[in-house]
């Protein structure tokens, strides 16, 4: 990876130095919106209109009052992206930022990664698309559409344990053998300046939606959080504009690291957990873990975790009413605009009568249409 | 339906005259493009990097040789529309138009179509908003949910047998005993003028796209065809501008029978077709026939078919590789651009080595997820 020495400093700044340098190579994705989910989010749980297929997401016992909050969604379909996922943002400012400004780095010996997800093809497509090699280390029980997609983009794959101990020695070994720098999926500042250049695409692009209507754009983001690497991007990406930004996670076995994180101060270690958001299962890193719970910026304004049922709830809902393809993790900050109470009710006390123009993220559309039919299954 | 004497001619201006009346009501639908499928769609298929899982779509008996066009793709994507599709577009100028330019219209009287697809739900909407009443003559064997969606936008659902004869029976009785206005689903002249309104801003939009890298913009446009009244529509829309617009319908059990229409120049009639692309079962009609086969203005400049298992091996691409969720009879036109080797030698030849930039219309979005994984099965 790039010598954190020769990095930008984490700033707003750096997120838009970040954009020049990757948009003749991305896609500028669109943003959707969609009034049936507006009228949804805008709705209190216990409105007699309120879906019947959704009343067994109820929180449980009930609360006094359902939140009431008025918002007006405007979805930014990364699963639109190259590679159908936001990761391409930061493997090609990665890339971009090793063959510019790091003298060290050797182009004919290329890059490594151990990834069996998004940033596997991603580190694959800005490799090729810049001509180096890239070296995939993935686990040798990864699923072969995987590999093949992976090999699709021009990458050496070269196959590990299933362990993370396993992954980290063999592509130590490529390092050594290769001299290709590693490039991690998440906890480095390129990559989390490459992925927080959504976040200035966001905002630019519902100013000229909301043009003639209102000036000040959006007021908020909710954007997913895994690793933590998007989250802290787009965070750095609004810093000082007035725009809050939100992360939302799944709960499940403890995959709420980063919510857990943020309200007590600590850093939790050691996630292990299944969640069926599985872009979501890593936990915070080195890099992120300050930028998403550290309180002197104050660059994270909340988080907020949704359970397994509530992202099935909310894959359904965008499969059939907004006809896009997105995985479950890309759904995760949806369910919590959709579902959780705290959230709802933190926007209707801070955002009023009049309501909030909040920026949702959608992350990525990699999933199977045999894992769709599995998923959405009674 | 609004008196023919009062309908205005079927031209590029009406149609944009349309555009200014329905677009307060409609969405200004995204223009996506995807590397991969322009890159197959320029493939031919004896190509070594063919896909494997799509020879089995290989005509048989092989051509002497497999065609090469070079096709750049933009998706127009009317499944983003309100209710889901295009038929939006056509309700909200039909209901336009009455309002506005038929004296004879009693707005407290209302709209009347007989309908359980699209067009049910878009004239409901369309009612809705423009605050008169709308009675929807559904099948009694119509889906539970398609019922739901139709009342949900406000309509009265009116049941009768399930024969079309069965239907025309009570909707004419619907007519006499409230005063209704009959809006049939395509072959009027307000409806095709609306439905042609997304070929302006296709080519508007793909226009911006290629700013600063050509100034000619789209070379043509492919739309399905069923009843004929988008492509009539969008083939208006682009008259005298030098975009050709080809039309693409399915082939199973006779529904191709504009393809044979345009061919022999005799209309034909009496189509019953169970074909997977449900929106297409339905013939060309007294005002759209003229409109697509006629010789004299060439509006369409060539008509193809193709078979079932092309739309659903389009389908899948669609919604695996562009991640977005389409119906069966929107994926038609593709279908036609990848396998049919007439429309693409057809394209090899008029376009040569430069090739074209190709509009390719997705029509619509409204199928249930348990469709989805049936149609996708292997």
């Amino acid at each position: 990876m790039a010598d954190l020495k020769t990095c930008p400093p984490l700033t707003r700044e750096s997120v838009i130095d970040a954009h020049a340098l990757i948009k003749p190579h991305i896609h500028l994705t669109p943003v959707l919106t969609n009034t049936t989910l507006s009228t949804l989010a805008s709705l209190p749980r216990d409105d007699p209109s309120y879906p019947q297929s959704l009343t067994h997401l109820l929180p449980s016992p009930a609360p006094a009052r359902y939140a009431q909050p008025t918002l007006r969604l405007y979805f930014k379909c990364e699963n639109f992206q190259r590679i159908g996922a936001f990761k391409a943002r930061g493997a090609f400012h990665a890339v971009a930022r090793l063959l510019a400004h790091d003298p060290s780095f050797s182009p004919a010996a290329g890059v490594v990664t151990h990834s069996s997800g998004n940033h596997a093809q991603a580190l694959a497509l800005a490799a090729r698309e810049r001509r180096i090699p890239a070296h995939i280390v993935m686990p040798d029980v990864a699923p072969q559409a995987k590999v093949r997609a992976t090999q699709g983009y021009g990458a050496n794959v070269v196959f590990s344990g299933p362990t993370a101990a396993e992954r980290m020695e063999v592509a130590g070994r490529v390092v050594e053998e290769t001299g290709a720098r590693m490039v991690p999926p998440y906890d480095h500042p390129d990559i989390v300046l490459g992925q927080g250049t959504l976040g200035l695409e966001l905002t630019e692009q519902v100013k000229g939606l909301l043009q003639g209507k209102q000036d000040k754009g959006l007021d908020a983001i909710v954007t997913p959080c895994g690793g933590g690497g998007m989250l802290s991007g787009v965070a750095l990406s609004q810093e000082g504009t007035g725009v809050k930004v939100f992360g939302a996670e799944p709960n499940h076995q403890g995959a709420d690291d980063a919510t857990r994180g943020y309200h007590t101060q600590e850093r939790v270690r050691g996630v292990r957990t299944l969640t069926i958001a599985d872009g979501l299962r890593t936990e915070l890193g080195d890099v992120t873990y300050p930028l998403v719970c550290g309180r002197e910026r104050g660059l994270v304004s909340g988080m907020y975790a949704v359970s397994e049922a509530e992202i099935r709830a909310a894959l359904r809902l965008v499969l059939e009413r907004m006809k896009v393809v997105v995985e479950p993790s890309a759904v995760v900050p949806l369910a919590a605009v959709l579902f959780n109470e705290e959230f709802r009710g933190m926007v209707e006390r801070e955002a009023g009568p009049e309501g909030w123009d909040l920026g949702v993220v959608f992350s990525g559309g990699n999933i199977s249409l045999e894992k769709v039919a599995e998923l959405i299954a009674p």
